[in-house]
């Protein structure tokens, strides 16, 4: 659990703010769920090792002494999300369009970059199965990650039926697939003969395993790869013609209908992201699988070339809501890494110099002793013309003026504050302010009228 | 524990976007501290009954089966800020000027307007002594509560030390001054005769009880009262004679020197509000304790007439971080009540109609089949210029044109969007885009290039 101090404070809420702006221009609208949650609304969500991350709380009152738990902190956002979809049917839109920006938690051991409190950005659209849907996920992402900064970003693409087909075409039973979409998702950290190894140490045959791992491999972006992301994209065709020749090593292709219907939604994503800012930045990836969550339909993760994991990913899940609701609601959304934002964007220095440590515009400089009122009262000059000023709380003793002066200069600029105002006995009797740029020890006089129009050129 | 469904949101994001703003143009900075502290951090800082309403949180791993707990979940915003403060002393500046809008967890009983989960908005200012910091505040929350759109607040202001003086003059044993100072803030809810039973309740002989419940209520500023503020400042005089006469029935007054400090600094607080937005706005009431807290200075309660609790509260309090750094450190603060304000602010209908379900500027229309490509590209247009656009995610059927274009119409006035851009066979031959008021079923027709300006003006 971390602390944020104001710089880091300011960073958060620069991204938060950038990635609100962004939704909000898609007409997703902000939602808030409480921290807390009944535990049973969590409990056997997340899977096994989910259950034993979730930081339970102990009961109160009668049943504080047995060590009994009935509220959990919440896990994630997409649980409390499917919660409120069914419990607020009747209040929300057929398209119940929301972006979430909260803390969740996780018991997990804290090690570099991973904390037990952190924050994710979760936008999902809820109620519509057009593939509108997710282009216009895509293109959100990017515009949030072209507006931060990132240039450099791709949009790893893949769909979760695909990947079944293929799996239920290798005859590989489906108490297996756990260990073969895990498989994929390694291919992105490690090697082709390591990923094959690794399927064998879970007990599945060498020919097998390194069957698929190949398959992968073919169709496999890596971050760096000097092709355009247009030659993946141009292997779909070739998966399409793999598919539909019936004697190129996938004879029992039991599910070819389901991969071709996959095959068609990729292409038309594809073709309708040409229209949108996810131009250029999508790339075919049959190596994604999104670990063994909930997807049922495309997948998607954010990845940059100085990250081994992703800037954020997320997907289709037309049966989550169901869970709760007890109907099928289709869904789709993009969850954005937050903490790993804001580490890459920290590591490229990558935030605006205005954002880092200017906690006013000005100072107000106590000159005469006892006269807190009258620069409290030009302090509220100032603020009431819209500038951020700090009134040095303290009056100098009455004959220090110069030393206390200093003092409070070398506070201002200590504290990163650009501009310190002064009325001393010479401004007073020519009615001026004596403004002086703490970076570089300047004065320059200014009358009282124009001091709040003066800063604001300024600043 | 509730959700807050988009509307709520937007209504307290701008509350909350007012009070940071406010904050900010006084210098203070953002703070962050997280969800959960070490349950030893909290324990003992609350009292008796705070210890009992701590959310606490199961140990994980080992302690898991004992029923332990060893993290809690955040109580209020001062005790972590004391904690920061010791904990990063060498990085913050010597004022610390910080606020802090975050969530708090209170293990209460939920009743009408009280929750598990809330919000607190805390500013406060360490390291100065000055009464300018107390001033500072008062003339930040008036601009809050005067940006907010309140013209009717009024900020009670008394001192603790004046309090105990009293207390200390009329030697009543210390063990009973919580009981006192109680009664003191029960006259703001209940009359002298309930007032004086309550403390006889308590064991306190009729005479004792029934003195101090009068001498209060002499000093007492009722919501209401038809007499200007000024009257009951102007009472501080009147105190303060009586202080300064020795036959005035307080003839053992042995904190005669404090409780002089404690009017002056009044009266100076008083008059270095006449150079804020505080003028006019600030009562003295000698019946305010603020509870049994830490404060050991001035204290302060906003108040409005229609609720008969407070908007928000705080005072000085120069002891309580030095239970954490070891060494004193002055320190004076305000907290305001989130959820109250919001309460209030929704009885009188003080929401700005611009907050309220708007969540899109535009709807682009689907008129054509299988065009989703266009009208994607459309929206991303509209998106480039600024505009917040929903764009419906589903196409019409090839036959249906009118009847779907009516469809996404009535969904778009039910979500609150107040325009719909439709681009149809007709306006594709003229080369428009027809632009619907929804409200008035108007048609405007458009050139497509002219449509992002026109829609910006008349949003």
């Amino acid at each position: 659990m971390r602390d944020f101090l104001p710089d880091d404070v300011r960073k958060r809420r620069h991204v938060i703010g950038v990635i609100a702006d962004v939704y909000q221009q898609y007409g997703f609208e902000p939602l808030e769920t409480p921290s807390v949650e009944n535990l049973e609304t969590l409990q056997g969500k997340y899977g096994e090792e989910g259950d034993r991350l979730i930081f339970k709380i102990l009961k109160r009152g009668e049943g504080a002494e047995t060590g009994q738990a009935d509220l959990a902190l919440r896990y994630d956002l997409t649980v409390p999300l499917a919660r409120v979809a069914a419990e607020y049917r009747a209040k929300l839109p057929k398209f119940f369009k929301r972006y979430q920006v909260q803390p969740v938690w996780r018991a997990d051991r804290p090690q570099k970059g991973r904390f037990r409190e952190f924050y994710q950005c979760d936008v999902d659209a809820i109620g519509s199965k057009s593939i509108v849907v997710e282009a216009e996920l895509l293109a959100a992402a990017s515009d949030v990650f072209t507006r931060l900064g990132f240039s450099d970003f791709v949009i790893r693409l893949n769909h979760r039926k695909l990947l079944e087909a293929l799996l239920a075409g290798r005859q590989i039973s489906k108490s297996s697939w756990a260990d073969f979409l895990s498989a994929a998702d390694d291919l992105d950290k490690i090697d082709v003969s390591d990923a094959v190894a690794r399927l064998m140490e879970k007990g599945h045959d060498a020919d097998g395993a390194a069957s698929w791992i190949n398959w992968l491999a073919q169709f496999k972006w890596r971050r760096g790869d000097a092709r355009p992301l247009s030659a993946f994209n141009e292997g779909l065709d070739k998966f399409e013609t793999l598919f539909n020749t019936a004697d190129q090593g996938h004879p029992q292709l039991a599910a070819r209908e389901a991969a071709h219907a996959a095959i068609v939604e990729l292409k038309q994503l594809l073709a309708l992201s040409e229209s949108t800012s996810a131009r250029g930045r999508i790339v075919f990836d049959f190596s994604l699988a999104r670990g063994l969550s909930y997807y049922t339909g495309a997948i998607f993760e954010i990845a940059v070339p100085d990250l081994a994991g992703s800037l954020g990913g997320g997907g289709r899940y037309d049966n989550l809501i169901g869970m709760f609701s007890g109907e099928d609601v289709p869904a789709c959304g993009i969850s954005l890494g937050l903490e790993r934002i804001l580490v890459v964007m920290g590591e490229r220095n990558m935030f605006p110099p205005s954002l880092v440590a200017t906690p006013a515009d000005v100072m107000v400089i106590q000159w005469f002793a006892g006269r807190a009122d009258f620069y409290l009262a030009f302090a509220t000059e100032l603020r009431a013309a819209g500038l951020r000023v700090e009134l040095y709380p303290e009056a100098p003793a009455e004959d220090n003026q110069k030393g206390a002066t200093v003092k409070q200069f070398q506070y201002a600029q200590a504290k990163g504050i650009p501009f310190a105002a002064v009325i001393g006995k010479p401004e007073l009797e020519a009615g001026t302010v004596s403004i002086r740029t703490l970076a570089t020890r300047q004065d320059e006089p200014r009358p009282r009228a124009d001091v709040a129009a003066y800063l604001k050129t300024k600043i």
